[in-house]
């Protein structure tokens, strides 16, 4: 509600309304959320613990696209606003508590409450900044650069998750990574 | 007008209160719409011609994150929604037409006709959506699949635009960029 609260205000009965439309479940380490060519049906908000999402390639070969640790979202958003079979996978890195909204819950959510359109529209202004820096890394930055930023991004989260999926999030090899640490 | 009716329903009077506030202006090939550090002001939308944003490394080297052609936008998010300087310059590639409207404005469209709200939540997913893949791409594709996505993303660009933009969106030299056409 915290987070909620920092980009629209709601009055009680629009609080006590999203209380009673969204819903929380527990996934356990490794499990998978969403599997890419199932429709995405739902958004998450991270309570606790960390989500990646994820693209797999012809050759098996698993491809981070970001972390979503406390406070981030998750969602194949072309497959969730279309409902259409995703493109991404979404799993746990860690146990995981989350927070849901399924499709027809947030298009009525809009409809009366028409304050999340706000909600959702500043979210993902955020999320699209933060694409847009992603994108630039990736054309004029090292692969120390690059490392260094997603400390910053994400900080003590490489305490927490296997250096294979630090390594493909920056797209080298845990070796090379493994040779940036030490330096 | 279309592309906001494709997403949205408004009254007589809503389009009426649209027309009045949208502004248009003409920037010649080569101008620069938003220069790095300073606010962006507006959001624009390009009517006719087109337009890039991109970041200009410490070395001067510019790297294109996106080109704006007919009916896709351009904006600095980050700049734009906390009115801080840019990071991102804009500039035209093409003699280009643009509808704009500066920050003040939106925000007193967004409360004068909420339905905005909506109108940009999903403008800002589908430019997520195209984001994510971007990364995607760059994490997962070779130089010529990415160049094969670039001409499938924006159909027959690369007929109106230099090829240096277009390596440098690719992340790759000129010449590579020239081999691979030539295959």
């Amino acid at each position: 509600m915290a987070n909620i609260a920092m980009h629209i205000s709601l009055d009680t009965a629009e609080i006590e309304y999203f209380k009673s439309v969204v819903k929380r479940k527990s996934v356990k380490k490794n499990a998978i959320v969403l599997d890419a060519g199932e429709i995405c049906r739902s958004i998450y908000f991270v309570d606790k613990g960390c989500l990646r999402i994820f693209y797999t390639d012809s050759d098996a070969g698993e491809h981070n696209i970001s972390f979503c640790p406390e406070y981030w979202w998750a969602v194949d958003i072309s497959s969730f606003s279309g409902q259409g079979p995703s493109f991404y996978s979404i799993g746990a890195l860690e146990d995981t508590e989350v927070f849901y909204l399924s499709y027809p819950v947030l298009e009525e959510l809009y409809l009366k409450v028409p304050k999340f359109e706000r909600f959702f529209r500043i979210l993902t202004q955020n999320g699209f900044n933060l694409y847009q820096h992603r994108i630039t890394s990736n054309l004029s930055k090292t692969a120390e650069e690059r490392y260094f930023q997603f400390q910053k991004q994400y900080p003590k989260l490489e305490l927490r998750i296997a250096q294979k999926h630090i390594a493909s999030y920056l797209g080298i090899t845990p070796v090379f990574l493994s040779m940036l640490r030490h330096k």
